[in-house]
């Protein structure tokens, strides 16, 4: 044995920590209220510290700290339940101990409602892979170089993109960082793994993520203190037998909740395959998160599989670009940058009783577009959040009363 | 004589038009309540179709028919009485006649406030001069060539940065387009010059000028229906003599209001003078704006001549480079990305009642501006309006009070 080898080998050697058997989460509960008898979609009640919000609902995602160009009043004018921050982003800028120091990230963004944080894995491992998430693409180019990235048993290694230091998040810093933030509901480090790395390694970094799972549950409970509730994720990628494993493995352990994480495959069947396959062997006490999955068709096709959150930066994403999510549009969306519109004086929704859905014109709304106003996209992105916020209020009025076919027609005309 | 002079005399041949001798304003008013017994400063009350305002007030700029950023509902917020649009930015994207289909600029912008056009003018002829106006930096720079520029008595050919053709204001062009656009207060056609321009050019473009300003009116005449009223423009540059041959002209013309426009100088103190100059010859009985001028020391400054409304873009363009107007503030504002902001827990300014100004920390602002997070630009703007009318509050108070003297002080320390 060579001695790169044989270092090699000690680097790799697993780290093993006994998680707790139980945690309570008391300021937290998850109360399913209704089941649909035709499919596995169900209805529940999410207990926040924060407030409690009914389920299936959408999570939007504010990046850095911030929905794209909405201030929370304008969330909540969108009758918005709950958003997201990226621990990934935030640590790297302004740093989860700026954000501790004004008071967590709550006060900091003056959004008083429930709240998620992730781990910071995915963008560390989607940028490692290669493959930039969406979400940070088409701004600061300059600043983004694809970030240095080594995976140890310990933890993942990255370089900054905002001053180029190396940073190191292992399960114990992203318990830390996430509790520094103090979301109400907060990840367990895991890798996320690209949909081209093989069984093999997809095995090994899933046993490698349970081994994180434990150490954050671990590392969680040395903190506990009842304001936050940790999610489980099931890795395991495309293959059953391996998201069988991991399902167990997240059934067994003291999450609050759980999500379907990893590579759920290269088309829309396949992905619904994958979630399947998870969410027939999860637990069905504890809510369910399906992470970054969030077009209006996955809605309709993943309530039905029993997932009682998403999460996915396209409604506000695609407002950048002038991309307007409309109920009953073939194709779920229009192109307000498209001539058709300059001259079309209807609003964009009149059921939305919000000013930016009911009252400003397509045709003022394309001018501000083509003119490089950013109201344009402040408009289009309130609209495309307050469009998806009434998708979740009347796909859940339609588990309630068995409705959900009839409903998706209305939604996704043929 | 060669052919080319006489070509060129043909062409300067004066287009001169007989002027409306009066007109009636029936839609509009202004009524001075209350004059300062030490100064020149006045309240007033000026009524318009879309509502009355008291004076003096500040007038915000939504250049391409919106105001940076900032939604109507957000200007309200911030208690803005008046907007106005630039005629020379409409009518190149989206053009009067969109306008004009989708129900004129207040039903396009859904601003149902008292607005203001300006005549187009002042654009084009900042571009011929090639100093292009602030408001339209840095921003698609690319599109914005320098545009071709010719004046002649007829009116003004320009290039439009849009598409690149060839387009012809003359003073009935404006008065169409501004008809078309349909704000409350509207402007004639004016030349207006350059600081470097010497006194003969100044004097043979000042009697241009109030030749378009006779034909401004005669057109705004043939359409006249009580809708609009119709501002003249005191043009003269830093010449005494020509600023008074200017004041007779607007004075004597059927005008609804005025405005003192044209340089004013190359320092504060020549500004203050050629200002003065104007204000003690000009009527008192009608409404004077200000065009273009509205920093706060300003307006302390020519409220004590007379002047009743202000504009200018940079409440809302400063706030693009984070800088924030503050009450009290030595220098006006303070620049939210400098790194004492970092960790700054203290609101921009809790005595005004909105979220921008009362609840986000100057630390989350500061982080959003660092991260490009257009919200952060959003806050800033909503809060510099807000601080604007705050002070217009103010100072028409103090001019009720007498205490004026001591309300600048408040918002200017030395």
């Amino acid at each position: 044995m060579t001695k790169s080898s044989s270092r090699r080998r000690k680097k790799e050697q697993e780290i093993i920590v006994a998680p707790p058997e139980n945690l309570d989460y008391p300021g937290f509960a998850f109360d399913i209220t209704h089941k649909d008898p035709s499919s596995k979609a169900r209805i529940g009640r999410l207990q926040t510290p924060h407030g409690t919000i009914e389920t299936p609902n959408y999570i939007f995602c504010g990046t850095k700290a911030s929905i794209k160009n909405l201030s929370p009043i304008a969330m909540r004018e969108a009758k918005t339940d709950i958003i997201l921050a990226n621990t990934y982003h935030v640590m790297i800028q302004p740093g989860a101990d700026l954000v501790e120091k004004m008071g967590g990230l709550h006060k900091f963004m003056q959004w008083d409602g429930p709240m998620m944080t992730d781990s910071g894995g995915f963008q560390i491992f989607s940028m490692g892979h290669g493959s930039v998430a969406d979400e940070i693409k088409g701004r600061n180019k300059g600043k983004r170089e694809k970030s240095v990235l080594k995976i140890t048993e310990e933890g993942a290694k990255f370089q900054s993109y905002w001053d180029g230091s190396m940073l190191h998040l292992t399960p114990e810093e992203s318990m830390t960082i996430q509790r520094k933030l103090g979301a109400d509901l907060i990840y367990q480090l895991d890798e996320c793994t690209a949909y081209h790395v093989d069984k093999d390694y997809t095995a090994r970094s899933m046993e490698r993520s349970h081994r994180w799972g434990d150490r954050s549950l671990a590392e969680f409970a040395r903190h506990h203190d009842g304001k936050q509730a940790l999610y489980g994720i099931v890795q395991g990628g495309v293959y059953e037998d391996l998201r069988d494993i991991s399902c167990a493995y997240v059934n067994d352990r003291a999450f609050f909740g759980q999500a379907v994480g990893g590579s759920l495959g290269g088309s829309v069947e396949e992905m619904f395959d994958v979630v399947n396959m998870c969410m027939v062997r999860l637990r069905e006490d504890r809510p369910v998160h399906l992470l970054g999955i969030g077009r209006i068709e996955d809605v309709f096709n993943f309530v039905r599989v029993g997932i009682d959150t998403f999460d996915c930066v396209t409604p506000t994403r695609i407002a950048r670009h002038g991309m307007a999510l409309i109920k009953g549009q073939p194709g779920e969306r229009i192109n307000l940058t498209n001539a058709r519109f300059r001259d079309d004086p209807e609003p964009l929704d009149p059921r939305l009783d919000i000013p930016a859905s009911r009252d400003f014109s397509k045709a003022y709304i394309h001018h501000l577009l083509k003119s490089g106003e950013l109201l344009g996209m402040q408009l289009v992105a309130q609209h495309n959040v307050a469009t998806m916020n009434l998708l979740m209020r009347e796909v859940r009025e339609a588990i309630k009363n068995g409705t959900l076919d009839a409903l998706q027609k209305e939604w996704l005309p043929e």
